[in-house]
């Protein structure tokens, strides 16, 4: 057979499998291993549940002070490293009950009163993913700023601007920075959006019914800085919407970074030499010495894939779950927390590199003069001498491809020729064939011209003010 | 060799490759065949234009009134189905910009100055996708109007609730069904965080840089119902987040309504036997006369595969292109138009089944009953009476063992049993057993009870009214 | 603003960033931290590539004996868990050579030659991920020989068979079982399939061209036990394929996976009751004494999403990678680690899971007998008289319609009655209506009668036999 | 509001929704409007069966006589474009079925007698998949053969070949067209793979236990031309398993030609400008009159996308049904039918695209001599006069740092300052620092010398007169 056949049962897999079957199982369901990064809005949550129970007299003052104190003890000794986690506990929750109660007593007994696992992991997932969320805000705020840095710096500087990967256009460095600009503005829109939907307060809700002690769901929600306690217990416990909404606006973002990052491969090529990278983004050869590799880019641009795999495996974990809570909510917290320090790295990374990023604006330009980049001015400029576009456009091609023959840029071919191809060009006809001609002439809003450009760049710098 | 060679290469795989070279290329680069769907938006977008560029000066309004008038009738020609499509034209725009110079001669040459059809077609699905995104919201609302019918009607009935498919705690039925009328909610309000974002004008931003033509942006903007002109003209023809952001939430609501679907198929079985369905959602079996399948569920439940499949599609077709538009965006629209037929489909399926959905009360009641589901409440009764949640916890887990082995529900335990197993437990907790007392008991916001319920219909309603 | 600003720019967002740029760039593209797991492949290949360039007097025989010695130093220093790791050198092969280095000094410097990181790392997936495929099939072979004892067990036991989750005929247990059987019958010959393609050397392509050096890939092919040397350089670094064709394997393994478990979940519902899970796969409830809830089958079913997600990563990945080895391949590892370890713990599980399963045959029965499952052996029996099918089945409709109105089964109709449908039943139908009579009627190749079933085991025992 | 509201809920939703819930539903639940492609597959199925029945004796010679040539009739019916369908029927079976009971009256009724819809689209579409594969591969071996006549025709080409597109070492075109090669031979050895599963019988199996009839089932799968019968009824008629195989071999293909597409678009850029296109595989702008975009290629690798949308939609569509069919699985059909059209097309345009290809050598050479390429030969080169590998490696950091200091090629570095570099450098280091004397060094199994590629294509082109 082609497969190599384990003989000896006894120890059939190594390690993996030589547990038994308790201990297999134990470690199998169990998300101690990766949901003690939730340990700080574990504890918040329990504190405001705690003083909830206090106000609501279904426990003393006495015992929420002692409970409270505890948790603090608990929390210090996690950020400590002196916090002994077990398995046998499965998760977050258990472990720090059960140290509560080894620590204060019997009166740890009490702090799950009116409350069940299903509405705390509810409760800690949406505290730790508003947290990130503010987290990716910010950084995202970060790369903006030094994009219109960078977009201002360039605001003059030309690079053909490409469509299907040919050259089309002469367009502004600053213009096209202004675009990655725009993109990661919808970004950081839907990070709020997704904000606004997460950051209702599930507690409360109990296992999926609510519960029969006289709870005040308006009280901790305020504690926890919520907005609002969620309308219905069922839906609280069972909605895991705003982690797949994270994870959708996540892959778009990555999508964005990786499309920068495609850029900023084609742009270091040899071939293209737009720009340089400074050393520490790009790795060497194990083979070759003579080699710059991007590596910071194409990694970011790898992870994009990551990132849509998260969202994939969230969407698909959730399909035809009935209601309300199923063990395979579990599986909802290793892709949002992957994902999260994926973005975030990706783009920290991103705003260093942007600052470092230096033209080579010989090579851009040289680019932008040998495609005929201003081919459609020299249409524009005869229907504004009278043709209509279509016209206009048949007789621009034929100059093309007479200029492809001889081996030259249009602004080259002779006034009496380009006269034979249409006698409404005149000597004016040069102006609008320079690049510098043609880039000032998009001076609309949205349009490459160095004045827009900087006309944008002081709407976006006071709208990053006000955020 | 296990497969079948094909010998006569001149008919090589029948019809599809007999085409010569030119046929074949025109046909698989071509979009006409779908793209056409767009036409009353590709044709506001042109009028729009044209009285931009009239208002400009740069056609005349003489011009402008002649170039409507094609407008109009061409579209009259494709409402009536009197219109010739030409593949050989490729796209909706130049197979209506070739039909208008037709019929109006060369002044329909002068349409397209000042525009591109990058700009056009990222014009035309905005358009389109914003009138989808109305019609999507108007038929959740009317879901959503069926839900709460539904809910008030049955707000006092009883059906166990589950966690992990197992009986957990009594719940009403209308509570349940306030749970899928929060995620329909949460759908609603993501669509329109969609449309916010999609509602911007990428008009005037012609190839990719803008135009040397004197426009005016803010103008179509604002004659195409537009908020906003789109800041850089680079990123509004290279953007396709709104499509994306579409796809997401259309995944998300098809989670919703796949889970709602795996409950009806779950309920309408004979083992859970809670509900019945009207013959018309259903159909028969060709081989087994008694079969009544509940199809329209099973396909919703299917189709939810079918949008994620698009949504993944959109982002890994967006994933690392260079800036700008590049041909693979043609393959944006089928994925969309198809997503969105299918939710409306969906949606309006929903519409119609939920108002038939028939209570099977004397089943759903003794599920209820059969599931121990109210030991929670005999829990939440000790503990009122003094002891701390985990012990009494452990007791009500003996009590549960013995009645299992007993084969009887708690209620039916005698009451010196029941103080068996705690001596707090005393004639007042047979109140507390009921699955009436139960439901009541959870009398806080979101919580089971059928005030709280009737609460939060009451809420929900003037929600709606205010949409 | 909505989000919280985070204003001290000097440790911006806490730990992660407040890395310097060289540590963060050092952290974010090194892979030691996962590729670790590799070093056994690693060290292997090493080994092989030395005795080659022994062997072809590219370096002495005591070069390369003092470095096969150092080598399984190092392999030993790892095992036993005495190896200082160094993020700085990257990855594990710069860890490795490194080390050896400083062990036997300047010979270690030659270890290198003739091959590049770029075919290194290919060759140590492409052991490692064998290795695994074999452990796998090992697994797969463990949960069939279960299922086949099962299903030996339950040969008679009857269990309703459902389509559209209604009962449509009944079945044998054992027969539903070796469904599950064929499933898994698939899943292993796809992964031989996956192991034919994965078992090519791509040693001694080095960075992409192949090397100046007079290697022989033949011979370094059959040291590591690789079915031969891969026929392009440039292929042989650059393709992933072999991974991605794992992850589809496991996406499918895991859709049958989660297609049991969503049975089992099913079955061990008190409403079909169908089965019991003994209590270790199970777990309880923080708030509800009663429940017992079948975690194992929920969280397997919730990670086929997981693996789902992989694929997906991987193939959005590659595409549109140009060739040869982009960094963005460095994302391959984590899927594969994460996918493999979780369709071994999952088919584990199940391995153990299964022959735990015990039936409720009472419940089976009396869900097979309530919901007419014998129809369609009525419609059968008619035809069988003479009449055509579709005309049997349409009195057969009618019959079941009677039996509801009545709420009896078919059984239990009266002769006299019956034969009012139609003259040709006789009383010999009664055989036809018993759950026994229907199972064994359906006598043939892949039928449902035991004694099919036990045929059908039998040579399946066989096959797995000479596997 | 944001959004429009349409108030006038008669019609609310224009023709969509003014269907009559029958109509909707009717419309919603039939599979007719795409499976009809599937009736050469559903008649050649009928006949199978109706053959057996007859060699069984079920129905009488006669009838089967009148069977074959009443479906016969319906056959010629449809291909001639003269059948009536109807969505009333549903599907593809029953408008068959009910058009033969019209054409040869009761005896129609007996063709359903021991089988199921069930089986029998099971069956279809196992015969068409079969039948799409065996195109499949020859469209396949097609591309093939033209790569090997291009690879062929430049074999001596030398063009840069690249890691993280930086010139790495130059290469043979003829080798980098053979690595393409190499990857359509795993998509052809895949898709025979794939054959192999999905040839097999499910005919049979009826609805999901198998029939009460005498059937023989290894006589249909003869007829029908399948390798066995299908071992189990259950899985029979449950498994789309050879659905995702092809989605997920497709998806891999589409990876492959993607990333040929990608390396097209590079290499038509003015930037590479390494090869051209005919004008054929091209397209225009509508506004700028220079380009020639690579439409074709762009297409293709858009396409990518799609292909994994349908199969993530396809695994997701399965994950978590129980046993047995479930309408859900309509939902199959759409996407393996888009995708079987996609990877058709796309790899016809590949067949026309590959001989069209025209190199412009001067521009690669020209690429290739500015790299450095020659470093690792350089490298090599000292450690063949006996330095370590790694410390060669350094030595030539510092000759290329020299070389991009002083601006210059490794080859035009004068010896004396090479010596400088190292002692070992002596006048025979120019030979192999030239393209050729690197290229031609790489003369092992696999490596990038013309003489080992046309040892490779020879080979392949053996191996592909035995396919």
């Amino acid at each position: 057979m082609v497969y190599k056949k384990i003989q000896d049962d006894g120890k059939m897999w190594g390690g993996r499998f030589s547990e038994d079957t308790n201990a297999f199982v134990e470690r199998f369901t169990a998300s101690i291993s990766f949901d003690k990064r939730l340990y700080q809005h574990d504890i918040d949550g329990s504190i405001a549940h705690a003083k909830m129970l206090a106000k609501g007299g279904i426990i003393t003052d006495i015992e929420e002070s002692k409970i409270l104190a505890g948790l603090e003890d608990i929390r210090k000794e996690i950020a400590d490293d002196n916090f002994e986690w077990s398995v046998k506990l499965e998760d977050i929750h258990m472990n720090i009950e059960s140290s509560l109660t080894k620590k204060i007593g019997e009166i740890g007994k009490k702090l799950h009163t009116g409350r069940s696992r299903n509405d705390q992991i509810a409760t800690d997932i949406r505290l730790y993913a508003r947290d990130q969320l503010d987290q990716i805000s910010n950084v995202i705020t970060l790369v903006q700023r030094n994009l219109l840095d960078l977009a201002e710096r360039e605001s003059n500087t030309i690079i053909p601007g490409f469509t299907h990967l040919q050259v089309a256009q002469p367009i502004t460095f600053g213009h096209h920075m202004m675009a990655w600009f725009e993109m990661l503005n919808r970004d950081f829109e839907r990070f709020q959006d997704c904000r606004k939907r997460l950051n209702r307060s599930p507690l409360g809700s109990a296992a999926l019914a609510g519960t029969t002690f006289p709870i005040d769901r308006q009280y901790t929600a305020d504690l926890l800085g919520f907005d609002s306690p969620i309308p219905n217990s069922l839906d609280a416990v069972s909605d895991r919407d705003f982690i797949i909404e994270i994870a959708a606006a996540a892959s778009l973002l990555m999508t964005h970074l990786s499309r920068f990052s495609e850029e900023i491969v084609l742009w270091t090529s040899a071939q293209f030499n737009f720009i340089e990278l400074p050393d520490e983004y790009c790795t060497g050869s194990s083979i070759m010495p003579q080699k710059k590799n991007p590596d910071v880019p194409e990694l970011v641009r790898g992870k994009s894939g990551r990132v849509l795999g998260h969202l994939v495996s969230l969407i698909t974990l959730m399909k035809s779950q009935p209601l309300a809570y199923n063990k395979d909510n579990q599986e909802d917290k290793e892709p949002l927390f992957d994902l999260i320090d994926t973005i975030k790295d990706s783009l920290y990374a991103y705003s260093q590199i942007i600052p470092a990023i230096k033209c080579n604006k010989i090579a851009m330009r040289l680019s932008a003069t040998k495609g005929f980049s201003t081919a459609t001015d020299l249409a524009d400029y005869i229907v504004k001498k009278g043709l209509a576009f279509r016209d206009a456009h048949e007789i621009v091609g034929k100059t093309v491809a007479y200029a492809i023959r001889e081996g030259i840029d249009l602004a080259e071919i002779p006034l009496d020729k380009l006269s034979e191809f249409s006698p409404l060009i005149e000597d004016d006809v040069f102006k609008v064939l320079t690049l510098e001609g043609s880039v000032n002439a998009r001076n609309h809003f949205g349009g490459t011209a160095p004045n827009q450009v900087l006309e944008s760049i002081k709407t976006a710098r006071s709208n990053l003010e006000i955020r």
